[in-house]
C-alpha cells in the first residue's frame, strides 16, 4: 500500500534530491512541484505541451486525505475517489454494531444514505506562494542553531497566521529542498466527508500482506466518498472526467498526488545512520507491534475487527521498511551513492570559493548523526511516543500540550499547535470515533515493554514510567483509570485550560504530564542539535548543486502536491515478461492456485458471478511514474487530463525509491478505470454511481 | 509447547538454584535428580514412600528425544509416547509427496506399516555415577581460567571416552550446580524409531499459537512411536502401565522428564543482563524470524508446509521468551530476587571466613556481564550461527569443524566433537531428511539481514560475509551453489577429512571456512572470559548455600532426567475458578465461539462424530508439578507409577519458572490418560494400539 507510513513520517528529515546522473533527462524520475513543472522535459521526451489550464485543472481536482493519502474529484458534485485502504479507518469507524462495512463493503443508493465520517479532513490545494526571502530574512547569520530554528519557526507561523486571517484557507509554509526554498501552500478544507461506496475488503486488498508490494496484482482498491458543504453535496468545479477505456501499453500518464517523504539526496553518512541505527530500530518496533496485534487478533473475531486497521498499517510499514533496509544493505546501491557524493565533493574541492562555501556540509551532517545516535531511541520512544502506543496517550499528550502552548503567542509554540493548524488538530482530537479499551491496554503494555527493551530496565525514564508496576499492570491501570475515551471529557479538559490539566487526576493526563518535560527536552535537543544542523548543511549542499547543475530539479517529497509522469509498461523478472495489465480472470486464477485460503478467498459476489464476467477485462496496470508512500489514491490521468486509473502501490522493486529511482523493473501499480467501471456496473450494480461517473446524472 | 527452545539452550548458562525461602518444604518446587530424590519431603508432605524399585522403573521407562523433548515407554514392545509437537519434524519428514501426516495424522495398523524416522535418536538413562572428585582433581588452583576450562574439558572427555569404551553406552558428564557436582550419565540409545500413530494437527495443536501457554486447553498433543532393535520391535522391560481412569483433583502425581534449563539461582546482575541485553536481542531475533516465516508461508500451500515446523518452533520460543521477559520486567520479581540475594550476602558478610571464601562471587559475575555485553551479539550471530540460519550452513559448519577436530585427541576438541558424542552427531549430520532450497534461501537472507541489523553494515565481519552482495543475492548464490543438500556429498566430504574440506569449492563450505577463525575466537572468548568466570563464581555461591542451608536441594535444569511432583489442582484467574480438567465438549465450545476459524477448525473426524461422543470425557488437566521447556512429552504418573497423562505445556503464569517457581496460578498442562484412550477408541479406531496400551495384545 502506498499510504504514508507512520514511521516514514516520524523519521523523515526531508532533504533535497537533485539529479546527478548525466542521463537524468531520459528517466521518468521526479515528483515535481506544480509551480515548477517539467515542461521542457515533457515536450522533449513525450512531445507533450503542459498548459497552465491543464495543470490548474488537475491541481484543483486533486485531494489530500489529511491523515496520509491522496484522491481526486470525479464528478462536479464532490464525488471523491481514493483507495479502500485510505478509507479503511472510516469504514471501520462507521460500521455500527453487527455491520462490517470494511469487510463486507458499502453502497449508498441515494445522498441520504451517504454516511458522515467522524474525523476525515480533505485538503484541496488552491495556491502556492513563494516566501523564501521573507523566511530567510528572519534568520541572521550570527544566530546559534537554536536561535535560528526559533526565528524560522516564528516567521513561518506568522506567515501562516496572516494568510489564514486573510484568506480563511488552511495555510502551511512548506520547507522545500530542506531549506533551499519556502513556499506557502493554501488549501480549501473539507470536514464533512461522507462514505458513498466501498467494495469488500477481500477484493480491495485481495492477496493481503502476501501480495502487498507485489505484481501481478488483482486489487479493486477503491473507495468513494463525497464532500459536503452546508449539509449539501459540494460543487467541485474541477473534477476528472472518467475515461471508460482507460490506458493501454505505451501511453504517457501523469500521477497527481501527495508523496510523503523521500531521502534521495541524503549524504552517505546519513544513509549509513539510517541503515545501522534508525531502520534496525524501526524494524524491531514494527515486528514487535505486528506480533502483538496478530496475537490480539487471535483472541476472537471481535478483537480481530478492532485490531485490523492497525495491523494492516503496521504490516505495510514493516514490508516497506524491510524493502528500504534491503536497498541500503545492497553494497551496489551504497557504492553508487558514494560515487555520486565523491563526484560532487571533488567538483567542489576543485574550486576554492565553492569549497569554502559548501565544503563543510558533509562532515557537519556526519557529526550530527553521531549526536543523534546518542539519543535517537529516547527521542523516538518518549517524544514521538513509541513508548505509549495508542489513542488515549496521544489524546492526553495533545491536551497537556495544548493547555501550555495556547498560552503562548502562536509564533513561539511547538509547530503543530500554531494557530493555523489548531482547527485541524482539534477536529482530530475531539473525534467521536470509538476507542477500544481492550486493544489500548495491549498496545500500551507492548509499547512499555518495547521501551524497556530499548533503554534497559534501570533507565531512569523506564523506572519513572513503570512506577513500580509491570508493563501489563501499568498499562491496565492507565487505561482503566482514564476518561479520555469520552470526547466530552476531552472537550471539558481542553476548555478548562492549564488549570484543568494541572488539577486533573486522570491517569493518562498524569502520565503525559509526568514525562512532558523529558519529552520536550529530547525534542529541543533533536531540533537544535540535529535538525537545524542538518538543515543548514543540506542547504549548503543544495546551493552547491544549484551552482553546478542548475535549479530546474524537483525537491524531495514533503506530503505536498506533486506531479509525476511515466509510461504504461510491463517489465521482466527472471526472464519472464510481466504484462502491463492484469485481468479479472487473473484474480480467479490466483485464488484458485492459492486454494482460496485467506487472503485469497474472493468475495462471494465475485465467486457467484464468475461465469457472467468478461474475464479479459483489465483490473490493475503498472507505469514507470515516480511515486512513494502518500501517493495512495492518486489519480492517474492521460494527456487529455482524463481519469484512467488510481494508484495504490509500488512493486517490490520500487521499495528502494526512498533512496534511488530506477525504472528497469520498478513500477507503481494502479486500478484501471475500465476495470473500476466494469466492476461497478456488473458486480456492484452501483447504477447511480456509474451514471455520475459518466456524467449522465 | 514445552519443548526445549532453541534459544533457551543457546543462551543457557546452567546454574544452581537452592531454596532460600523458609517455607520451601511446603512448595512443590523442584526438578529433582534421580540419584538424590526428595524422599523425606514426599513422605512428610504426601505420605509417599519413594522406593528404589519405583524410581528405577520410572527412570528406565522414561525416554529422551535427543533433539529436545521427553517421552515414555507404554508397552513392553518399545511403544513410545510423546507429544505431537515433539514428533512434528518426523511427521513432516516422513510425509511423501501428496501426503501430509503432520496435518492429517497417521495410523499404522501393523508393524509393517510403521514408518522409520530418518534422524530420531532416543536416549534412556541407565545409570548415574558420581565423578566430581576426578573432575575437580584435574583443575589446579593456580590455573588461569583458560587453563582451568581446558583441563576440565579434557578430563570430562576422557571419562566419557572410557565409559563409552567399557559400556558401549552413550556417556555424558553432566555439570550440576554449575560446577558444584559432576555426574556421569549413561544412556541406552535407540536410532531405529518408527512412527505408529499421530492425530491431526488441528486437534494436537488445537488453538495454535493463540492458546499456546494458555489454559483451559483442549489439545490431543500425542504421538506414538516404537523403538526397534535389529529390525524388530525392541523389548522395553520397563514401561508404564496405562491408567484407564486417569487422575482426579487432589491426586499426587509425578512428572519424569528432561527439563532443558532454568536460571533460578542467577545473581541479580546476571538477570539484569538477561533482561537488558540477552532477551531484547533474542526477542528481536524471534520476531524477525517469525515475520519472515509467515511471509514465506503465505507464498502458497507448499511453502506453508515447508515452513510450518520452523514457524511453530519460532512462535513458541517467541511466546516463551516474551513470558520470561515480562517476568524480569516486573519490579516485584526483581525486588524479591534482590532481597534474597542481599539476605545471602549479609549472612556471608557476617562471617569473615565465609566472606573471604565466597564474598567475591557477585562482583565477578557482574564483571563478567560487562565483558559479555561487549561481544555477546557477535558471539550469538557468528559462533552460535544466528547469522546463518538454515540446515545447509549447520551442515557445512559441522563438516569443516569435524575435519579439524577429528585430527586432535578427543580431550582437546571442541566439546561437541568428543569421541563419545560423534555417533549421535553423525547420525544427525547424515540425515536423509529433505532440505528445501527455497526456504533455505529465505532463511539465510533473513539471517544475513539480521546480522547487519545488529552489527551495522560497516562491521568487518558483515563486509566479509556479504562479499559485496546484498543479503538476498548472497543467500541465493550460497544456497544455489552448494551440494550439501545431498547426504552422499556430506559423507564424501566427511570421509575426505581435512584435505577434502580445504580443497572444496562448495559455496557453503567456503562460507563456513571463511568465518571459522572468527567464530572460534568468539567462542574462546566466551568460554574463557565469561563461562569459566561464571562457573567459578557460581560454584562459590553454591558452596556458600551448602554451608548455610545444607545440600539436599535440586540443581537447575540441564536437559537430564529429573523427577518433579505436584498435585492435580485447578486455580483462579480474576476471581474465576478454572477447573483442574477440561473436556471433549469444551473443545467444541471453544471452536464454536471462535467460529471455527483457524486454528480453531476442529478436524473433520471430530466434527462428524460430535453427536456420538461423551462430551464430559476429560481431555486435559493441570498440576502444580515443576516443569519447563524440554519436559514436553514427559509422562505424568500416579503413586502406583501408572501413566495418567502426558505433559505438553505450561500455562502463562508458569512462564516465569525460568526464574522463580510459584504454584498459586502457575501450572503445567497434560493430556489425560482417559482422554487419550477414549479418543483412540472412539475417534481413531486404533484398536491394535488400544489393545497394546491395555496390555491385551
Amino acid at each position: 500500500m502506498n499510504r504514508v507510513s507512520v514511521l516514514s513520517v516520524a523519521f523523515a528529515v526531508s532533504v533535497v534530491w537533485i539529479f546527478m546522473r548525466e542521463d537524468h533527462v531520459h528517466s521518468d524520475e521526479g515528483m515535481w512541484l506544480f509551480n515548477n513543472p517539467p515542461r521542457e522535459l515533457l515536450k522533449k521526451k513525450y512531445n507533450f505541451d503542459l498548459t497552465d489550464a491543464w495543470l490548474e485543472h488537475l491541481q484543483k481536482a486533486s485531494v489530500r486525505f489529511n491523515d496520509g493519502g491522496s484522491g481526486s474529484f470525479v464528478s462536479p458534485n464532490g464525488l471523491t475517489l481514493t483507495n479502500h485502504h485510505v478509507g479503511a479507518e472510516s469504514l471501520q469507524k462507521l460500521s455500527p454494531k453487527g455491520k462490517d462495512y470494511y469487510r463486507d463493503g458499502f453502497l449508498a443508493t441515494s445522498f441520504e444514505e451517504e454516511l458522515k465520517c467522524p474525523d476525515v479532513e480533505l485538503n484541496v490545494l488552491q495556491s502556492i506562494e513563494e516566501v523564501t526571502a521573507r523566511v530567510n530574512s528572519a534568520v541572521k547569520p550570527e544566530m546559534l542553531p537554536s536561535q535560528a530554528a526559533a526565528a524560522r519557526r516564528a516567521v513561518m507561523a506568522e506567515i501562516e497566521r496572516e494568510s489564514l486571517e486573510k484568506t480563511k484557507l488552511r495555510s502551511d509554509v512548506v520547507t522545500l529542498y530542506q531549506g533551499g526554498l519556502y513556499h506557502l501552500y493554501r488549501y480549501k478544507k473539507y470536514t464533512d466527508v461522507r462514505l458513498v461506496m466501498a467494495p469488500e475488503h477481500g477484493i480491495a486488498f485481495f492477496g493481503g500482506d502476501t501480495d502487498n508490494f507485489e505484481y501481478p496484482r488483482f486489487d479493486l482498491d477503491v473507495c468513494f466518498f463525497r464532500v459536503y458543504e452546508n449539509g449539501k453535496p459540494a460543487h467541485s468545479e474541477h473534477y476528472l472526467k472518467w475515461s471508460s477505456e482507460g490506458p493501454i501499453e505505451g501511453d504517457v500518464v501523469f500521477v497527481s498526488g501527495h508523496p510523503g517523504s523521500t531521502n534521495r539526496m541524503e549524504t552517505v553518512a546519513k544513509l549509513q545512520h539510517r541503515r545501522d541505527t534508525t531502520l534496525p530500530y524501526a524494524l524491531n518496533l514494527m515486528r514487535a507491534r505486528e506480533a502483538l496485534l496478530i496475537q490480539f487478533s487471535e483472541r476472537g473475531p471481535e478483537q480481530a475487527k478492532m485490531a485490523r486497521s492497525d495491523l494492516y498499517r503496521v504490516a505495510n510499514a514493516r514490508k516497506a521498511l524491510t524493502g528500504q533496509y534491503q536497498g541500503l544493505l545492497d553494497p551496489a546501491i551504497m557504492a553508487r551513492k558514494l560515487e555520486e557524493e565523491n563526484g560532487l565533493i571533488n567538483k567542489i574541492s576543485a574550486d576554492p570559493a565553492k569549497k569554502d562555501a559548501y565544503g563543510s556540509a558533509w562532515q557537519r551532517i556526519a557529526d550530527a548523526q553521531k549526536t543523534l545516535a546518542q539519543f535517537e531511541h529516547e527521542y523516538a520512544l518518549i517524544e514521538q511516543g513509541h513508548a505509549f502506543d495508542g489513542h488515549l496517550f496521544r489524546i492526553a499528550r495533545h491536551l497537556v500540550r495544548l493547555a501550555e502552548e495556547k498560552a503562548k503567542p502562536s509564533a513561539q509554540r511547538l509547530r503543530e499547535y500554531r494557530d493555523s493548524n489548531l482547527e485541524s488538530l482539534e477536529f482530530e482530537l475531539f473525534s467521536p470515533a470509538p476507542i477500544h479499551a481492550e486493544l489500548e491496554r495491549v498496545k500500551l503494555a507492548g509499547a512499555l515493554s518495547f521501551l524497556a527493551q530499548n533503554l534497559g530496565g534501570e533507565h531512569p525514564l523506564v523506572v519513572k514510567i513503570f512506577a513500580g508496576q509491570s508493563p501489563a499492570a501499568r498499562a491496565a491501570s492507565l487505561v482503566d483509570r482514564t476518561k479520555l475515551a469520552d470526547p466530552a471529557e476531552r472537550r471539558k479538559l481542553a476548555a478548562g485550560g492549564k488549570e484543568a490539566i494541572d488539577q486533573s487526576d486522570d491517569s493518562m493526563i498524569r502520565l503525559a504530564r509526568l514525562i512532558d518535560a523529558d519529552a520536550r527536552a529530547l525534542r529541543k535537543q533533536f531540533e537544535n542539535e540535529v535538525e537545524e544542523v542538518e538543515r543548514q548543511a543540506y542547504a549548503q549542499i543544495a546551493r552547491a548543486r544549484f551552482d553546478l547543475y542548475g535549479t530546474s530539479q524537483p525537491p524531495d517529497a514533503t506530503f505536498t502536491l506533486r506531479l509525476a509522469f511515466g509510461v504504461v509498461r510491463g517489465y521482466q523478472v527472471d526472464g519472464v515478461d510481466l504484462p502491463y495489465t492484469t485481468t479479472f480472470g487473473g484474480a480467479f486464477e490466483r485464488a484458485e492456485r492459492q486454494q482460496y485460503r485467506e487472503p485469497f478467498g474472493l468475495p462471494k459476489r465475485w465467486l457467484d458471478s464468475k461465469d457472467k464476467l468478461d474475464l479479459a477485462a483489465p483490473l490493475n496496470f503498472v507505469t514507470t511514474a515516480d511515486t512513494i508512500g502518500g501517493n495512495s489514491g492518486s489519480p492517474v490521468v492521460n494527456r487529455a487530463g482524463e481519469f484512467v486509473g488510481i494508484n495504490f502501490d509500488r512493486n517490490r522493486h520500487g521499495l528502494v525509491r526512498n533512496f534511488v529511482y530506477t525504472d528497469e523493473q520498478a513500477r507503481h501499480i494502479a486500478v484501471h478505470s475500465r476495470g473500476i467501471l466494469y466492476a461497478l456496473q456488473t458486480l456492484y450494480h452501483a447504477d447511480r454511481l456509474v451514471q455520475e461517473l459518466l456524467g449522465k446524472q
